[in-house]
């Protein structure tokens, strides 16, 4: 963790990315940075890994030239890894071996609305927050909200999802198409506007998720929800960590249509408290939203009110009001700054598991017994309703003998959710971080993913180094 | 359309099916049929295309014996073709290159029903009615209803979908995670049971639809949702039908979560009425359910009565009986019969368009006049919610002069959908029949599908001739 920065690129030897840089340059100009201070900017997302600059960035400003650059990075055999906000947080940017990064920011067009329809079309560099704000007078909203204000392209291209899933679904329910640029530089449109489609392979499915691996994602075509009539946020606390997760369960099963679930552990709580001054209980916790109309958000949240009060939940807070509800999820919001807060100055290394709901709590509770017993200091947060969950563990790089602790707690997490049937990743992804837990989870499926790598990528110059050893 | 058998199969000439079918013959006994009924039985679907019976027909009855079957077929080169319940609508089953005929209607058990996470894991051989009768006691249901009693295998190689997509989604929404067995008959699991995940290339969502062409798919984990407190269901003649695709584009917007909206044209009453001897308004007409609370569904039925009766709709009778619901249900799953009762002794032939919503109207509008100038008979039903319809073309095989008109206006359908940003299929697939219109509709992609298909099956030995040309 902290700022290593590995000057030293492994640099394959069929790479000539002096000859490329010298094409590129003539032909972008200014628009290809080589500037230090940029590339190094562009070697890290939010996570643990080290600095890995590439050799070269271009801010690319549309699909034509993403397409020309990445053919220039292909005759000369040279990486490409495209680059958004640069949230990610499994190494997913780091330039393994040296390369071109394509920065999509100044492609932030919102490119057509289709209010009729319920979708749009953008461009990869559109933040969520900029897109919900675009979309403000049409009564629409995208609803996936991974917490970081990614980009669209970013959120495409690792499936994420975050706290609106459990009803609205990730990116891969949420994409209709994209236009892609491959590893030869062609420019490709995976499906058209329809809502459903049997025609062919899922190629729009295949994009998403695969972390620029197999081509740059250079348009986004969206679907879109009507912002709901009422809106209900509630918070409740719990006894233990069992009646938490049982009340969720109930909930889903008996069908109540909530559009968010989120938990967080009492080290959690504790933090928070410590962090934003609240007085909130130190206790298993739970939010909830409600989307509907009046009558509806009225109804749902009553209903899970008594499904919590059968399992022991506290005092059940429920509002309507937007002002109340922002208080209320702050603490929400805030978590991860809350658990940055504990340790000052450590960096934190969120991990990312999702399992089977009726495994979730096994899995919390023995996760929290494993960081205890490793002297470990990791608040717990999730997206319940999926069975997705996140420690923030807090550990000090320089410190060898935690760090080696950190690690093994990590691992033994994602072997845990395996062996319940669940992933490695929820909706980080694998990046370079996770390439062995690929393995763990998926066995001999990964040779099927690397026949496709091959076959799309075969000289592996799209982000090489990441999802999978080719 | 009619019974044509093709006797003379297009046999490859690396094929050595004679050799194989020793092999297969020597491990399998009386579970390899070579008989004449047996191989016609299997050599075409529900659809307009001629019978191309298999060589033989294998009734496998576990993964194994499957994975066992195709290695043997691998070696000798000998296409593979997997068999549901033969209820597939493009030609998808015909045996075009001889082969091997895996029918899998033996493999028929649920194997597990994970009721707190809402799933369930099944061989490919159950079909949809057979897994909610065996649902029916825990309280859960799997509401994909492509309209046959399709088998749950079938279904996912199609990407099917139905009257409850428009809430629940497709197949591809639908399918958490697959075993399938190669081309070369390795056996693999695509993904675990977790909600989401962003672990690696989603190979579940790229074999949902693959129509056999990849692999054969031999256990099917599938998503399952509580059985709603309430149905309600309604029916509304409209003056226009560009009236009745406004009322579902309002609905939808509004962001009322209807289960079902399924349209029919004044044609289709017509021959309802004749066949089911009602007395239902020869007009355009939209079927709605609707899911939830009791509180949920009046209050949507309300909503969309509301806007129904902007838009000029008839009386709305609306009912939550389950005996009245039937009943007004009947007329439109007795569509296909009404349909070819039309013309009796006729083959009809169901086309599959899917495009956004906003253009639904104008496309079934133009669809109607260039039937009604080819002098065809071809009424039309859909599930509008998505922007999905059918045309029941019918016309005598006998007569080449029908049949030049009805596969000219399929083409020019399928046309006109695409220039709408619209698919080929909604739900239907490629088989034999569209591969054409699959170039037409996704250009340079189709070069992507290509790509893998030749990773996964370099030797074309799955379902060749189908989705592409190799």
């Amino acid at each position: 963790m902290g700022l290593q920065i590995h000057r030293t690129v492994e640099h394959r030897p069929e790479s000539r990315i002096d000859e490329a840089m010298g094409v590129l340059k003539q032909r972008f100009g200014d628009r290809l940075s080589t500037s230090e201070s940029v590339r190094e900017q562009h070697g890290k997302g939010e996570d643990h890994h080290p600095v890995v600059p590439p050799d070269g960035v271009f801010f690319a400003e549309s699909t034509e030239e993403v397409a020309e650059a990445v053919k220039i990075c292909a005759e000369y055999k040279m990486p490409v890894i495209p680059f958004g906000t640069g949230t990610s947080l499994e190494g997913h940017v780091a330039a393994l071996h040296g390369g071109l990064t394509i920065d999509l920011t100044r492609m932030d067009a919102v490119l057509e609305v289709n209010a009729e329809d319920l979708d749009c079309r953008v461009q990869p560099g559109v933040t969520r927050k900029q897109l919900n704000e675009y979309l403000r007078d049409t009564g629409l909203f995208f609803p996936i909200d991974p917490g970081a204000d990614a980009s669209i392209g970013g959120m495409t291209a690792t499936r994420a999802s975050g706290t609106n899933a459990v009803r609205y679904g990730t990116m891969r329910e949420n994409v209709l198409g994209l236009t892609v640029v491959t590893a030869d530089g062609r420019i490709v449109k995976t499906a058209q506007r329809a809502r459903k489609s049997s025609a062919g392979y899922d190629l729009t499915r295949l994009f998403v998720g695969s972390e620029g691996t197999l081509g740059v994602i250079t348009e986004i075509t969206l679907r879109l929800y009507g912002i709901p009539e009422s809106i209900v946020s509630a918070l409740c606390a719990y006894p233990s960590l069992e009646a938490a997760v049982n009340t969720v369960i109930e909930t889903i099963q008996l069908g109540v249509p909530v559009s968010r679930i989120e938990i967080a552990d009492e080290v959690q709580m504790k933090a928070t408290n410590d962090y934003s001054g609240t007085d909130l209980p130190v206790a298993p916790m739970l939010w909830f939203e409600f989307h509907g109309t009046e009558a509806g958000t009225t109804e749902q949240a009553e209903m899970v009110k008594a499904i919590s009060d059968e399992w022991g939940g506290g005092d059940f807070q429920w509002t309507a009001s937007a002002e109340e509800r922002a208080k209320l999820w702050q603490a929400r919001h805030d978590a991860a700054y809350a658990a940055k807060n504990i340790r000052k100055g450590a960096e934190v290394w969120a991990t990312d598991v999702c399992v089977p709901i009726s495994r979730l709590a096994e899995c919390i509770v023995e996760t929290q017994n494993d960081i205890r017993e490793n002297n470990l200091i990791a608040p717990i947060v999730g997206h319940v309703g999926d069975g997705n969950f996140h420690l923030v563990l807090i550990a000090d790089q320089d410190d060898a003998d935690e760090m080696a602790r950190a690690n093994a707690v990590n691992e033994r997490l994602v072997h845990r959710a395996i062996a319940m049937e669940g992933t490695c990743t929820g909706e980080h992804g694998i990046g370079m971080g996770k390439m062995d837990f690929l393995i763990a989870e998926h066995g001999e499926a990964v040779s099927l993913m690397r026949l496709i790598k091959k076959a799309l990528d075969p000289e592996n110059i799209m982000n090489p180094g990441k999802i999978l050893r080719v």
